[in-house]
């Protein structure tokens, strides 16, 4: 079979992580005969550079004409003084949207080698920790009408949050998938004692939980959520919120990991179809210095081959490989704790030689 | 001078914790011939046992008629059926709206004594830890316009974010004025990249900030402060930022402290009026046991004399008070972690006596 994948290196150390994850999914490609396509796009500040955009339409087309869209990271300061619609991050916004790309989901686990890492004390976060965030990626107050008005305290700006019964509908069924693959806890997160909108999701959840009833339902409010990631993180299995509260808790909950450049990331639309990224940015201070760690964005590609190739033997087999990896004791420089570390590059040969 | 302040017991451990707090007062009182008055009202769980309604029109003109008001804590297990905007906590939402508290103050600080308590590790939280969140109260989605709509997805709930350049300017100017008696940093927290409010918030945080030339403004978006708080939370000073956002972040905040029952809080309107509550909730588990810390209602008590009261003096003598009482190692059930502990009563008693 013939895999497309649409390619956005994008900024910053974008382009070095998406070589070293390219490299290991053609040597996935070779062991088990399978042919991955790369159709490469420009999106964010180097599209700004080449076309004045940050998302030219033949970007999105071609996303669109491929099974997948690899992306590395976007974004740098020498972008930062253009005006918010025109800035680098926006073709992110674009992207998943014009691709449909409802359901983000972002784990955090820490790796055993990598413990010490996390900011909690050990005994917290002892024995491991595993949770996935889902976050509905194309609605609420990211999508909702926006502007300016007159009020009695001067001139305005609003934004509106909202949630249709078919918006949460469908990621709730992706959490509660994904929670029977896993530990089969769901934990919706919303501020229902205030809002309206969180209200509605909070029912639909729980209607939709209702053709899981293996799966525990629990619900809390997104102010004793951000507590309980602190305090007790290992509560979780799958988490599912807003657009917004899942903006902030799926960063939280990366950096209670303590290795940021490990995790990889999916943007699910309906079908198979997905948006595969680190959740790092894009790093420009070490730019361009075999410096960044790439095994986020090679775990990214191997999260594309479960959900939208359904090669979860290949999956496994990068998952394992980047374990391998850290069990020998190879470390980047993020994750060296003053140590001895290898280089971007180095981190690619190798963990496609242990494929 | 007489001090009229109305006090709401509330529910679950509100009562006790008050009870301690108003014990301290009155020992200040004695110590430098002020007069307390204390107005006690309803509202809560207690208020909609009583009079059906959680916050009697009473309650808020006698809040108003006081010079401050002082809350125990509102809700719990017996109301958790009502519909939710009948439920005890409403009674807050009402009582920050009709007094016009627009500026929420929670101080995060980690004590000497019980800096093991703290889930984040010991080198990030070395040397101490204190900071304050500001917090808009009376604005943004908590009171925009909330509704119901049809969409093409089904019937869906929305509610508005909404902020006006006055009621940025109020808040900004709180947290600038903290700051310059403080360490001169504000970091102001928005999403900015995503929402026109935040936009609107971050000019005009700017604009306040130029009257503050000698306050470092620093601009973080909402899911990098979520991060920086559990990886990094020496680097903050003063926060500020958006209702919904700081009910986030000052929970956060409270938790990598490791000690919520030692935390205070204020709520302020324009002039010297002020509601000044403890961080925790209501604990209904340990409520009428004589187990619940009452230090958070007697630290808030200290606010209460240093804001409203202008009595700085005062307000020193009961932070000192604590501090002797941990100094000498007296821990409260939630703060002995196995080790001895008193009551909240003899807690109470014990730092009336060290003033
Ligand atoms: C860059 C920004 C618009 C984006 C978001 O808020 O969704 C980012 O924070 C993320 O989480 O991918
Ligand atoms: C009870 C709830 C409405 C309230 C809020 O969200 O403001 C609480 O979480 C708080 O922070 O005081």
């Amino acid at each position: 079979m013939n895999y497309d994948i649409a390619v956005v290196k994008g900024d910053g150390i974008g382009p070095e992580v998406v070589t070293e994850a390219i490299k290991v999914l053609d040597k996935i490609g070779e062991k088990y005969g399978h042919t991955f396509h790369y159709n490469y796009v420009l999106a964010g500040g180097a599209a700004i550079d080449a076309t004045g955009k940050c998302l030219p339409t033949d970007t999105v087309d071609i996303c669109k004409g491929s099974h997948a869209v690899l992306l590395g990271a976007v974004g740098g300061p020498k972008w930062d003084d253009l005006p918010g619609d025109e800035r680098p991050e926006r073709a992110l916004l674009g992207l998943r949207k014009a691709l449909g790309l409802f359901a983000n989901l972002r784990p955090a686990m820490v790796f055993d080698e990598l413990a010490d890492a996390s900011p909690l004390k050990a005994e917290i976060i002892d024995g491991g920790l595993d949770i996935v965030v889902v976050r509905e990626l194309t609605g609420g107050i990211y999508f909702g009408e926006k502007g300016t008005k007159k009020t009695d305290m001067g001139p305005a700006a609003y934004d509106i949050e909202q949630y249709s019964e078919g918006e949460v509908k469908r990621i709730a069924a992706v959490a509660f998938d994904m929670a029977m693959k896993r530990n089969k806890k769901v934990t919706s997160v919303d501020k229902a004692n205030v809002l309206e909108s969180s209200r509605l999701w909070r029912r639909v959840v729980a209607e939709v939980g209702k053709n899981y009833p293996e799966v525990e339902l629990e619900n809390l409010y997104v102010d004793n959520a951000a507590m309980q990631l602190v305090r007790n993180p290992k509560q979780f299995d799958v988490l599912v919120t807003s657009n917004i509260f899942g903006d902030i808790l799926s960063d939280e909950a990366s950096q209670i990991t303590g290795s940021i450049g490990m995790l990889p990331s999916a943007s699910l639309a309906t079908g198979n179809f997905g948006m595969y990224e680190p959740v790092h940015g894009s790093a420009p201070d070490i730019a361009g210095q075999n410096l960044a760690n790439p095994i986020a964005t090679i775990l990214s590609v191997a999260m594309m081959l479960r959900y939208t190739f359904e090669l979860s033997q290949e999956a496994d087999d990068i998952e394992e490989a980047v374990k391998k990896f850290l069990a020998a004791g190879y470390r980047t420089p993020d994750i060296c704790a003053g140590k001895e570390s290898i280089g971007t590059k180095e981190t690619g040969d190798k963990i496609a030689s242990l494929i």
